[in-house]
């Protein structure tokens, strides 16, 4: 099987929670400082805190000390690889519902020329 | 916070291991009964069907008894729900990156204009 691949088990856990996707979902607007990250969630920063590492430790972001604050931004490369994965797998359902509407269509067609109703 | 969607926390979750993955793959090509689908897992038969509860449970995919078999689909509404997310955060980035684009472009110009190098 293609598909023991650890990184995307991780990506796919770090998107699992809600608060850990609210962050996602900010820094895919641009990079941010963790205190001005935090700000929203009714939580305490080292539970917070323990979110973002679970994200960075699967790739899906990275952080930076600059001065006195600590930044983080999104790595498009993790998350395109979770969400190329999620576009694959629905290309291949249309796909599949497209090849089966032709045939339906030609089933119907061949039926006509037939003179059978269908 | 919009995020507390119990519904795409477990769509993840599910989607976290490499058997569930497989599983959701080879369902975007058709239903398949339990055994055939069992059959390229190197699995004991209850852990294989452990997973498939996992799938179940969160709505991926929806399992039907045909006379001995149990037939199994995915179900596109909630895979979609889990995809459209994550193409919702894949835009806003591209879209935030095509307008410093477009803000870069600007600088550079109005510098052209004032003569100034850039």
């Amino acid at each position: 099987m293609p598909y023991h691949s650890a990184p995307l088990d991780l990506a796919f856990h770090a998107l699992s929670d809600p608060t850990r996707r609210a962050v996602v979902s900010r820094l895919s607007e641009g990079e941010v400082p963790v205190s001005l990250l935090a700000e929203p969630f009714d939580m305490a920063l080292p539970s917070f805190v323990q979110h973002l590492k679970v994200l960075e430790d699967c790739g899906l972001i990275a952080s930076e000390k600059r001065g006195r604050s600590r930044w983080c931004r999104l790595v498009q490369a993790r998350f395109d690889e979770a969400a190329d994965w999620m576009e694959a797998e629905r290309r291949r359902w249309t796909d599949r519902l497209d090849r089966l509407e032709l045939y339906l269509d030609k089933t119907k067609e061949d039926g006509e020329g037939n003179g059978n109703p269908v």
